[in-house]
């Protein structure tokens, strides 16, 4: 692993760190905030996946959070969103291939060499990062943005006793439903829907194989966001966690968007939901 | 006047606009966060002039300053750092031409026509945004980073009737004594040193023609930045303040470098300074 560049930040450390992804097989970066407590004793950590189009710089950048963290003790890992590079099977489009990972594992031509997000995300990084940082790996929590909500709904749900903490910013809440979502899925798994439905938050909150062994999930979705009504509809979200029993708190907030303006505004309230479960 | 796009945040709006400037005679950007409060009431009104190579993007996009400012109930604006467009001279270094205004207004080819920053700031754009904004024309700040921390402390310093209050994050303090200044001011205002002296916080300082009407100015300064003793030199405004008795309250941070991981670890005291001399 390799320390590209370090910011000082709040009293703790902004690290960006590059490493040569084995589940990938590529080069990946990603950013990790270390509060000045964690040069004391294991800090917690929260991951945060991105949208489409971002990379580990975004949320760094953007979201105004690490005040917050550093106050509350909290560790943040912000990975890319996709695997990259010349020799990755990559798209046109904004929302498939390269920077739109979806985080699943592809099983299908062109993707399937690379696209793993998945894997990286549970397993590959989680050992990295748990090896090289001050963190306590008993006490992870997951959130993200839109596609990024998507994944950390999906991988929250389906990784209990990985991420004690779930929350999203407009998440993505049923992949399967929905033009962004219907168009990776047939590239990345496939045109057979049932192997769609693991990846699918309302999908596995119906299947009851799974619940958050932690308290309620916090959703915050902008009531003016663009993309509300045609690929977000956190309604069903809503339903879906209502058939399954699973604590939900969704607000709507009026006149927010999609942006990054959007998250800074209430990413103080997520880092408090996390911080409280991760105690 | 043209809104671009506005985006709501921390309960307040922050809006992206575009006007026709007569004084630079080209299309300018400019990014203003109102309050929710000025929904109600004006609001007082902090200047941010931003660095070299930055636009009217950077500081709404990283500071992470909204958050404080909406508690505040302060509105920040945030211009552009030059006049802009094909029709404009420019240089291929980052710190010279477009994106290097560097608060002045030129009196040489080819600068002349379009580098007219000091007046803009300081008349065109503050008469068109008192007009079209709620805000207290009365009660204005100033702050910047970098070349638009030199920019804070020349508007400030000479025009105290315009700004209330002052303070900086790594001010360039004393252009004429450093690389970027002596290259900037000798193209845009010819090799006569005479001429740059009332664009030298240090020298208007030493001049004893300008006095802040309020108390101290705040400045903090990283002291990992790698360009504190070539360029900044902060411990000459210090001795300058001394002798001119102006107040001034220059804070070294440890470990802090020059990007806006530094900023936004501190803008919120920044923001209280400020909210506190405009009350």
């Amino acid at each position: 692993m390799e320390l590209v560049n370090a910011h000082k930040c709040f009293g703790g450390t902004l690290q960006f760190c590059q490493h040569q992804s084995d589940a990938l097989g590529c080069r990946m970066g990603f950013s990790i905030f270390l509060p000045e407590q964690a040069t004391q004793t294991r800090a917690p950590l929260l991951w945060w996946l991105s949208g489409l189009t971002c990379t580990e710089e975004n949320f760094a950048v953007k979201s105004g959070a690490y005040g917050e963290a550093a106050r509350l003790g909290l560790a943040i890992i912000a990975p890319d969103t996709s695997p990259r590079g010349t020799h990755v099977a990559d798209d046109a489009a904004y929302d498939l291939g390269q920077g739109a990972g979806f985080y699943v594992d592809a099983t299908e031509p062109p993707w399937a060499p690379h696209f793993s997000m998945y894997s990286y995300i549970t397993q590959e990084l989680r050992a990295l990062v748990a090896g090289s940082f001050p963190i306590d790996a008993a006490r992870q929590a997951i959130s993200g943005h839109s596609m990024g909500g998507h994944g950390a709904l999906v991988l929250g749900l389906r990784n209990p006793s990985l991420y004690k903490s779930i929350s999203a910013f407009a998440p993505i809440v049923t992949p399967s439903e929905c033009p962004w979502g219907k168009k990776a899925f047939t590239a990345y798994l496939g045109e057979e829907r049932s192997a769609w439905s693991s990846y699918d938050a309302c999908k596995i909150l119906r299947s009851g194989t799974s619940r958050t062994k932690c308290g309620k999930i916090l959703v915050d979705q902008g009531a003016s966001d663009q993309f509300l009504d045609d690929q977000l509809m956190p309604q069903r979200l809503e339903a879906a966690a209502r058939e399954a029993g699973q604590a939900l708190e969704l607000r709507m907030q009026p006149g927010y968007d999609h942006s990054y303006f959007f998250i800074s505004s209430f990413i103080g309230d997520h880092l408090e939901h996390h911080a409280a479960c991760l105690r």
